[in-house]
């Protein structure tokens, strides 16, 4: 390993992280919530180490494919580690790890929280929160390569190891211009957004961090009513549209700005992720009919929390704790599939179930043809051998570890479908689950070393697993 | 496809079940328990339809991979069509699907059942219930191989789609000896344990049907009452330490049969399955220590739980509803792991599961260093990259299954850790599961078309997933 330049790289990252908690430290200033001070002891020190760290000097400015993951293992705990300490500061969370949760559910785009009431909170620090997921949403890395140049062959290790689903960061040979493009459409998208919440009357503060939340999957909001505190049909259906766009792989958007309009809809996966979203709201209306208010109703709690839940954003409008069971059990299939690779949300991916379903009857199309050479397909071009192959290990990888922290979790008491769908939500980056991890409901009650195992379980789930593994696997710090 | 030799096959399985009903047929009329009528109506009429079917001439003795997976499907379904309809016109079912549904239980030796009070049943039924767990143990068509004489090429198809686990019937060449081999290990095994039970003062009809449900891990009792119902540490113990054996891969004794001691120290397998039933036990005694009456009663109870779930046998002495969840979560978890591949017990397989971690950290080490060549090694040999590949895809088939059952279970009603419990005890061919259907509840509150959902996954788990898929794929039936 390249340990210089992994600390190098590592110190930029602090660099940046203290950067970006400026906007959040305006805020409190202009506020006046008297949380200023809880970023100023932050950035200082960070950037004290980050500028120590950043000047190590390098002798081989080489890295492998392993430095990639390692590095981007490593960046995720020291920004998460970093970011809490605010949220510890402004004395708004009972310990250290309840804020760590709080900031590893921001990063990841999970949503996730400790708090019963977000408003009493400052406006700085609800707005840090926010910001963090819209900072994780399109990766750290991914901006860190934005603003500061490295080499080529370096930078496509760490696309590789932060870009979620099996075909990242193939876009265009310069990876320093595709994340400014990446980040370009991402932030216009953001605007436009806001825009739009602006003109549901939402306040400007709370425009600024719902789309912050929706940007990136993430799912907190800025008070406990949460999205059903604007009572706005329009704000709904404004949200659950842009929850599905920030759900489409963001490779699509590159397409469409080049004018590329024809491979747009030959995406299997776009189609296939808009087919279960309409399939599920259909399924869920009638299904919840009987509890409605009126048809138009339904549709619309059925639509905003089946986009919510496959994307992934984790908003809620209703309380579907009290859905019927087949909605629920409905939502937490969305729970495991996800959003499109590429994007921002999280999840399984649909990409890589379809290449799933797809080996599975190439599989028995084997059986029955013993001797044919058989392609798992894509978009009408086979995917290859190795990609089939990462997909079907991440798959029994992600089963081992769903009963692994569900098992572990248990010993805290709580039943099966609470831990269950806990797991599932913090692993996919959602943030409420079913029964005592409901949307009304928060994580508080989980003791703090249940709350450290769902943070890693957000951390494992949003890096997708194998740069977790690496950063703690005796092979990689063997010479 | 070769539709004669199909035909004709499916024939001599007609036969031979009919005669299988001949010992049920004995004890109902000992017993003159009224039900004999039942069992001729239903063997006369199968007799004249296989024979007819048997005498089918076959211009082409060949068969290929895909007839094989193709008999044994459809053998499945037929010997549960035939088998159900004692149970049905004995009359005590409320219907034909109930019969369908127990008798599918008892085949698959799953042991799920629909009775509240199996004592109301004759004795004729009851022994027949328990003889399909013998039966479908071992494997049905591992019992047509032995009692008539087929080519070797088409047996090894029939033995690989029928026998679970990855690495099945590679014993000795000849298929027919092996067989033969198999079920007189399986049948010496049985009978010790019968006199085994004699000697805990169990009557000889219990002896019998409980042995038949040990053997196939299986799980039937004999009445509502259950294991708990003989109130004995010694029938306990003798039963906990058979159903571990029967859930040990079946060439282990093989091996032993034939001296090669030193062989059955390597299997990775039952070290590791062994290891798994020992840190359970401990676990689960430490944590129901508190609500029982000694220490000596929490091992006791647990060491049974244990072996009962694990082996996917079923038998339950104590309603681990009222345990504490993590002891309820580690029996979800033996749910899914299961016994050893080629034992008679279900589940994803220990040596499944070893395969799956074991390239998981594979994939990790091909990125650590890219240029390496790694191999999966199993009992310190090298496993084929063909067998590695189907692990990967079963591991992904498992999980979309278990999702899909327990989806569309919910339309049923049911709360999520019913049905997802009901889903993988059925799929695994276990019995219980918790809440609503735990061990001291039945299946019979299910809608009929649940049932036969869950009866679809007895059998789908049973097989392993591609049998039942190629029966119903079209590509099948193409020329």
């Amino acid at each position: 390993m390249n340990k210089r330049k992994i600390i190098s790289i590592i110190g930029r990252i602090i660099l940046i992280e203290a950067a970006l908690m400026i906007p959040a430290l305006v805020v409190s200033l202009l506020y006046g919530d008297g949380d200023a001070p809880a970023f100023i002891v932050t950035m200082i020190p960070a950037m004290i180490v980050g500028l120590l760290f950043s000047r190590v000097r390098q002798s081989d400015r080489r890295m492998s494919s392993r430095d990639g993951y390692f590095i981007v293992a490593a960046a995720w705990i020291v920004i998460s580690l970093i970011g809490a300490v605010p949220l510890f500061a402004a004395g708004g969370f009972a310990s250290y790890w309840d804020a760590l949760f709080e900031i590893i559910s921001g990063f990841t785009t999970t949503g996730a929280s400790i708090l019963a009431r977000p408003e009493d909170l400052g406006h700085g620090i609800i707005f840090w929160r926010s910001f963090t997921h819209w900072i994780g949403g399109m990766g750290v890395l991914v901006f860190v390569l934005m603003v500061m140049p490295m080499e080529n062959d370096n930078s496509m290790h760490l696309v590789r190891a932060e870009v979620p689903g099996p075909t990242a960061g193939k876009l265009v040979p310069r990876m320093r211009t595709t994340s400014m493009i990446l980040y370009g459409i991402y932030a216009a998208m953001t605007l436009i957004l806001v825009v739009l919440l602006l003109c549901g009357r939402m306040s400007l503060f709370d425009s600024f961090c719902i789309a912050f939340g929706t940007a990136g999957t993430g799912g907190f909001a800025t008070s406990s009513a949460g999205i059903a505190g604007y009572d706005s049909a329009y704000i709904e259906i404004v949200l659950g549209v842009f929850m599905l766009l920030f759900g489409i792989n963001f490779n699509i958007y590159h397409l469409l700005l080049f004018g590329k309009i024809r491979d747009v809809f030959k995406s299997e996966e776009v189609k296939v992720y808009l087919g279960i979203v309409a399939a599920s709201t259909i399924a869920i209306s009638v299904n919840i009919l009987g509890q409605s208010a009126s048809l138009g109703r339904a549709v619309r709690d059925s639509f905003f929390q089946v986009a919510s839940i496959i994307t992934t954003t984790g908003f809620a409008t209703v309380d579907f704790n009290f859905w019927p069971e087949f909605s629920k059990h409905t939502l937490v299939l969305l729970m495991i599939i996800g959003a499109c690779a590429g994007s921002t949300g999280g999840g399984f991916k649909v990409s890589r179930g379809l290449i799933l379903v797809k080996s599975f009857f190439a599989e028995i199309r084997k059986i029955i043809t013993p001797r044919a050479v058989i392609t798992v397909r894509l978009d009408k071009k086979p995917v290859d051998m190795q990609t089939v192959n990462s997909t079907k290990i991440y798959a029994g990888a992600y089963l081992i570890l769903i009963c692994v922290f569900t098992w572990i979790l248990s010993l805290d008491g709580k039943d099966l479908t609470t831990n269950l769908t806990a797991v599932l939500s913090c692993f996919n980056n959602i943030g409420p689950g079913l029964a005592g991890v409901g949307p009304m409901e928060n994580f508080s009650f989980y003791s703090d070393w249940a709350k450290v195992l769902l943070s890693a379980a957000m951390l494992t789930g949003r890096l997708e697993i194998f740069p977790m593994f690496l950063l703690f696997s005796r092979s990689t710090h063997k010479k």
